[in-house]
């Protein structure tokens, strides 16, 4: 690549990292894309971590040594996902939401990939310095949440399967109980999806008793993995008690009262005083 | 915000303008942002739009006027996705993703974040230019590729799902033909999903004869949209006839055989020179 000047240098930096979180990028990388010295280099990562701390974008990490390089985690401050939250309740709170059998309908919200976005860094934020491989979920509404959070964390994303007509070779199947409905259903994952002793984050969309992320769980058991963190986008409080106890939450659902057409929503346990995590 | 230097300026615009692809925005955005003059803003702005379209970034568009801004539009050279494509094809032709009936195991890498931006840089590249509202799938392996395009597009995604217990009020549902097994087969979607007279992009991870897409567009039809374009991953070109005639496919199967080990993986008709699309 030809001499950039510092100006052009900034931009093509800020994009190369923004692309490749979590990605240790040794400083060699740059000073040969650009042809200039280290230094300048280190000159130019110390104005771009200025700046995407203080946009509350992430963090910039220098790792110094002959195995070092600059590495970008996003992070978003818990203050702005709270406001980009409480704006979401408000939205969830409109009564033509209210669907038939009390159900709330969220399938708008969840379709806007720049809502998606945020929810994603806001999911990586709560689980960063974890130690994770892969992030799990099960079809179908988890699966825009899992890759948002997966994007931002840099991880492979694995789907559970809602059936046993699974395609993909031998699998695991396990019966669980669905919380909301005490009916019995299956869930699947094909043996070669998930290696044995996986570290895994959950992430759905919904907790109500906690039946299908409970079931999740006694399928890692199968695979010898073990499970990192959960994370839903919301948990129902209509519920006297959850099957899963440690979990992130970004909403709680108080109710729905198809009669009077109110509905409650509330910012998660991870915006709770003191803990993140209940 | 406090007046920025130029430096930390350009690296504030690069990040705000990637994450807000499609949206215009006024230069006095900017200006006030950063308390800076607008004439400062126009050569930063034309710093980036260097860069961008020097590294393959995409366009940046300035519309002068009182209504006037920039617009970021990510395009990916066609060259650069041909690369990405050549070198998913061989890793697509590795034996032991053949899997039992001749199919083809690639969940792995639909799983990794990294290769479905790639995806849907694609893709948004694809069609861009079309007049777009909104970004229609169906369950299960074709929504991590319609969010990866719909992030790119900044546009919301409809996700048609495969059965009719759908607890989201009233909704369409259609029988369809599955062309490779002849099934009779159904699909819905939920009324309140989808506006009438919605101009549609249909994206789907795999076309084997066509069946799946050809559904979604008769379900559109009861929705009285249009649409106006269709992007599978993959096409299989072991059946003689496509149902479905005009679409954009980034990969061409041309057959599994279980008995050799060989499969047969090749780029898209996005590739063929002259026509992106077949």
């Amino acid at each position: 690549m030809k001499k950039l000047k510092r100006s052009a240098r900034l931009v093509e930096m800020t994009q190369y990292l923004l692309f490749r979180p979590h990605s240790l990028i040794p400083l060699t990388t740059f000073a040969e894309r650009y042809n200039s010295a280290k230094s300048s280099i280190s000159e130019d990562l110390a104005i771009i971590k200025e700046v995407f701390e203080e946009e509350g974008l992430g963090e910039l990490h220098t790792l110094a040594g002959a195995a070092g390089g600059v590495k970008f985690s996003p992070k978003v401050p818990k203050e702005t996902s709270l406001k980009f939250i409480q704006n979401l309740c408000l939205q969830l709170q409109q009564p033509e939401r209210i669907l038939p059998g009390g159900y709330l309908y969220m399938s708008d919200i969840m379709g806007q990939p720049q809502y998606l976005n945020e929810i994603g860094k806001t999911f990586a934020s709560a689980f960063a310095g974890r130690d994770i491989d892969v992030i799990m979920t099960v079809e179908t509404k988890g699966i825009p949440l899992a890759y948002a959070t997966a994007t931002y964390m840099n991880l492979p994303v694995v789907v559970v399967r809602r059936d046993s007509r699974v395609t993909e070779g031998s699998a695991v199947s396990i019966n669980y109980v669905s919380g909301s409905n005490k009916r019995i259903q299956t869930m699947s994952l094909a043996r070669r999806a998930l290696k044995e002793e996986s570290k895994v984050l959950i992430i759905d969309d919904f907790m109500h008793v906690g039946g299908t992320i409970h079931g999740m769980m006694d399928l890692l058991a199968e695979f010898k993995a073990t499970v990192q963190g959960v994370g839903v986008f919301m948990e129902s409080c209509e519920v006297e008690e959850h099957l899963v106890d440690q979990y992130v939450s970004l909403a709680r659902l108080y109710g729905v009262d198809s009669k009077t057409k109110q509905i409650t929503v509330e910012p998660g346990n991870y915006f709770d005083a003191k803990k993140g995590e209940s």
